[in-house]
């Protein structure tokens, strides 16, 4: 997300705009916890993880009076538009802002659920999926040297978009996500089975979090008391987050963010930027509401092609 | 590139198909070695660098009648289809094998430069922009904490593709390559100076190698001669070959070696596979002579724009 | 541990000796699981986790007619001399076989807790200490981004040892581990509310796995419950073990493996390899049953005094 | 460094003593570029590379005058002692300031090259050696796929001990570093050519810097003209430095920052802190000039008994 704010900030200094960061979000933004923000302020910040402006949740804005209250703030501190990085909720509220009190707002999709519609990526995604590689490979030694079966539960709060492409690149010998038609117990079991029949000594199975973190766990106990299977669980939880971002979140964190300000500052509003087919493009605010993208279905085949 | 032989593999063992691994590319098929390549051979593999089948250069390949040859050991082997993973090279003489000997040839983009007409990636080019990337954010902290400009040096032979990514990620203050209309020296010390009045203590100029490796050191000595620079020079040279691969390249390899097997088995030839828009999609092997593909130029203004 | 089996093969082979691999630990040597291993298959396993070896738990050698069927089949294949990696147990059922049964063995220390008494290292321990501290601080960077207060459980079956280095390398706001006589819920509470009240907004506590895997999500609850705060735990588990080993475990572990063979070969028995105030030496196995070795205390109150 | 920093910035608070923090070393302090380093200033910096209050050459503090007005601006400043971080140029600065003008001085090493008198180790020598691993791992990927020979040059001005530790760990065919009796181009080739001779395709040789920089690429110059050697040269060279540091040297520069603080406190001077049989202890300032330690002979044979 710093890359984002970087190009968001250096971008509208090279138009001769000043940017304001405001803290924590819309909690903050009801705080006044906001300031001018100067390019020599993103010096060296495009490497690290987390954000700069750091974030919050903020329930209240659910409440039109609360958005009210934002928007006057906004016009009181003199800012002319919003640009908002964060996921369907965050440019829900953003919508809101512009359809009630005519805040121009543009939106930069940060989730790394992967699991907004109208675009191919969202900052974090490739940082996280890299992340979750990295850690199973490492469970890959041990279940390796151990002969051991291990489910690994990786984020994705309604989408199997991260579980499915981690379990390709990790070399995965089946995945559990909510939209797969072979997500079931009976499925599972009987892969594993046919691949210690064939002399496999080690499996890795990875399972979408879904609506529940810790699903993993349930799953878990249910192969070890209706299949007597003998596992290790492992839920990879919040080290998903944070870290140093790949070069493709860099790169398209900086590609949005400059593109947003240019947008707004030709004067369009209430759009997000988005990837679509490798182009950087904008959609408008409202296709938020459109249903989530699923995970692409032949990637999940392939993990099992290739679990051979 | 192992994540496409452990593809290749598996789906045609799911097909029924037996595969042989050819050892050191062409020159290993004129010598003979090859040998059966079981699926339990690739258990293990995706996460590791290199390629487990090596390479080598094979200049004696450019001769007709060693051609010839080849086709003959491969129909003795029985071997009905050709994979080829590699570059334009590997690429014109799996076409050339076909047109004068009937092989059956696939190819699979596996060159770190990204410089194959009709794709938008090649296996190995997401990792090494990422292993440049952390090179040089390292490199950051010491130009940060010695207040220094560095001149770095990253590969590409014939196209600035990995050097605009690279500096676009790391927030190089400038990126020299060779198809950039602003790629002079004149440029260059103007920009770094207005930095310097700016304020700013620390540069990172990326170098694209272009057609001599070493050039970031000529371009090193000549600022320093005629613009009296103090600066450092880092060749970042084959550090940036090997290492675990990334997710995506581990992700396409695995898709474009699946999906090079289906075709073959469906009677295709003489393709390679590309990622177009974001598709998995084939090209016919002929395209290989078709002007290579240019960084794109926005990326090169945006480090600009963005290193204020 | 690779870099360990690596010295032990190539240093035999130089004085003139032939090695065998036992796979599965003793659990293999009763399965007669063992094969010569010469020299070029320890090629490129020196950067490799995991153990090329494998391993698993063998109960079944705490009998002594087990024992003795393990020394009839090492005899049976010539083998003169045993190279035990592995922990307390591995080293106490070594010595069982030698005072049994006269079997040669030498042991070298292969325990990610570092909790063996006669040696301030084990093989696993810097790699382990260094991936909990990469996953606490991509943690850290989320916990800074929300304001958050994490939990965070290392390994450590009897030992507090990587929890307190962990704690002081990632720069936490607290530890728990057994040994400490601050280890209380009532003095964690003061401190990360005095915390607070200076300004600190996000905190990170460390929590050794102790007795019971999950320790942090019993610890969790409570603060929850009894002090109603609002925390995350993370429970770090498999994601310790495996992957690329530190510099400094390639290092010992070669110079432990050589070593052990060439006291092996001067016709020492009965012991295993330690570091001593930096230096290579060798304790007698029955030092195994000495008491293990304590966290350094003044580290665990350094991560007081740091975290101001 | 940043560790060292936060160490004494925070052992001096507890300790009731202000710090205040002087930017890019004696050339900082001669311009008095120096302010109050509090507390919260050290939040978050323990795992950044670089150092937070940068550095930079000072000749100009090798004449007595220069360093007479140093100590009277630190007078001036009100502060009464001088914790300096760095190598054997730095504590010589240091001990002449206290010998003529009786300032409290108190050292930290900090070098990579890990060649201070008196000490087992330097603050950011395990960092180095553990990059430096990692990069050669990466180019062993090619040097295997490609069956070639390469000479990685690392850093070490007037010392092998980063050569010959990093040839240990990255399991090296040889390493050249001036203090061996073995360095020499005839050993060398004579022995790349006995593992050619069994079966050996690729070699890694890792060169120590020395005198000059570049001195690899001397050597692969020699290699190819008068042995006639196919070969390819890469030199690490900044790459080396920066980067998060691991653990052990976090835990070190924490431990030495808070000892050097406390020390002073209890009305110690002119000493350093030191590493000394795996315990901190402190070394009194004149013992910089003391010879400079040796990489231990053993580890470079041990480098040519592995690499069979």
């Amino acid at each position: 997300m710093n890359a984002a704010i970087r190009a968001v900030v250096r971008q509208a200094d090279a138009l001769g705009h000043e940017t304001w960061g405001i803290y924590r979000g819309y909690q903050g933004l009801l705080e006044g916890d906001l300031e001018p923000l100067p390019s020599r302020a993103c010096a060296n910040i495009l490497q690290r993880g987390g954000t700069i402006l750091q974030t919050a949740r903020c329930l209240a804005f659910h409440q039109p009076e609360t958005r009210a209250e934002a928007a006057r703030i906004l016009k009181e501190a003199g800012i002319g538009a919003l640009v908002v990085i964060g996921g369907d909720g965050s440019f829900r509220a953003a919508q809101a802002l512009m359809r009630e009190h005519g805040v121009a707002c543009a939106g930069i999709p940060g989730t790394i659920d992967n699991d907004l519609p109208g675009t191919d990526r969202t900052l974090g995604f490739d940082t996280a999926l890299n992340t979750a590689v990295e850690a199973i490979d490492r469970i890959r030694d041990t279940a390796s040297s151990h002969g051991r079966l291990f489910l690994v539960e990786v984020m994705g709060r309604s989408s199997g978009m991260l579980a499915v492409h981690t379990a390709l690149a990790c070399g995965a010998e089946a995945v559990l996500y909510p939209e797969s038609p072979e997500d079931s117990l009976e499925n599972l079991v009987t892969r594993l089975k046919a691949h210690w029949d064939a002399g496999k000594r080690s499996s890795i199975v990875v399972v979408a979090e879904g609506d529940t973190v810790g699903r993993a766990m349930a799953v878990g106990e249910q192969l070890r008391q209706e299949h007597a299977l003998d596992l290790r669980v492992v839920v990879l939880g919040h080290i998903q987050r944070g870290g140093s971002p790949t070069a493709l979140d860099r790169i398209w964190g900086s590609r949005w963010g400059a593109e947003a300000v240019r947008r707004l500052d030709r004067g369009e509003r209430g759009f997000y930027m988005a990837e679509v087919a490798g182009a950087a493009v904008a959609q408008p605010l409202s296709r938020v509401l459109d249903p989530q993208p699923l995970p692409p279905g032949d990637l999940g085949i392939l993990v099992s092609v290739l679990s051979r």
